[in-house]
């Protein structure tokens, strides 16, 4: 399969790029860096991927910054940020991206264990999660042309632990590399409005 | 009590005002109507309701629209609206708000059954419960002095299905009266972080 790696330069992505990378095409895509720019806040900039990328059977998005800051100082800016980026930035990437995927393909969203089980500073995050989960789900019932489309929940990965750590006392850290299988059961199971947790 | 009710001139909101009007002192917000003029999507009006009100015990908003239509047509303004009425309106709404609550007071937002059901045309509304409900858990674990903020997710009331029923085929209606008693729940009980499903 030929896939679209939206923040294949995350964490998060860079366990997936491995997993998938070595059965797939695997063409990466970010705002720093990658095979091609791709800025999740700017609609402009998604068309123009896809423009150049052209037609693909996987659309995976490992991607997607939220504001973090404490409930009461979230600015209205980091509210927007959050917004713009996790939320509807994958929406964006799944509503223009399905239009450049071959029949059947499907697209592969990220939420987050905060969606459920929240932390302090997490405000933004669970908000965002649960609204790509909710989505994730609606939108299943109404792509065409047999397109799927999944949320994975991943819990803080070991490989973020020495960042993340401070805010998840008392979670189980997850490898990157069994998070990343969630991804694998999304791009090549059958399923779709599925989440996908790895806690 | 002294409650602010937002959104109580909608279905939900009657049902409401119905049920916590004959214990509690009630004061209506909405954009059309009520005792104070408040639009979810413009925060100034928010606060501007606030001050004029001063100090309350409970926010219990039964408010935010959303866009409804196919997958693919929404537009990027349908979005938008989405996420400054039903989903960042009412985040605004608590965060403003809870600075106008009393020590112990509680926040109560409105979410839905498609957050996990969806239907055609609902992926707006799936997205913004979804974010809202995330949005309840996080902000329960941060909010100071007691307060208490949880979300009531309503099925497709029995009053709406004149106009929603299509939409709705094999959902089970609630009346507003069953409806309501999960705010009654929220507003009187003593938890937080929930959401109350009433489906």
């Amino acid at each position: 399969m030929k896939i679209l790696l939206v923040g294949a330069l995350g964490t998060v992505g860079r366990a997936v790029a491995a997993e998938l990378g070595g059965r797939h095409e695997l063409v990466s895509a970010g705002r720093q860096g990658g095979d091609l720019r791709l800025d999740l806040a700017d609609p402009a900039s998604i068309e123009a991927a896809f423009q150049q990328l052209g037609t693909v059977d996987a659309i995976v998005s490992a991607a997607g910054q939220v504001g973090w800051a404490p409930l009461l100082e979230m600015t209205p800016a980091q509210w927007a940020y959050t917004v713009s980026n996790k939320l509807m930035g994958q929406v964006n990437l799944a509503l223009i991206g399905q239009r450049f995927l071959r029949d059947g393909g499907s697209i592969t969203l990220t939420s987050g264990v905060l969606t459920h089980e929240p932390v302090a500073y997490g405000a933004g995050a669970s908000l965002a999660n649960g609204g790509i989960e909710g989505f994730v789900r609606a939108a299943a019932v109404e792509l065409p042309r047999g397109l799927r489309i999944n949320a994975v929940s991943p819990g803080v990965l070991l490989e973020s632990m020495d960042d993340l750590g401070p805010f998840f006392r008392g979670f189980q850290p997850v490898p990157g590399a069994r998070v990343a299988l969630g991804y694998a059961r999304s791009v090549e199971g059958g399923e779709t409005g599925k989440v996908y947790a790895v806690h």
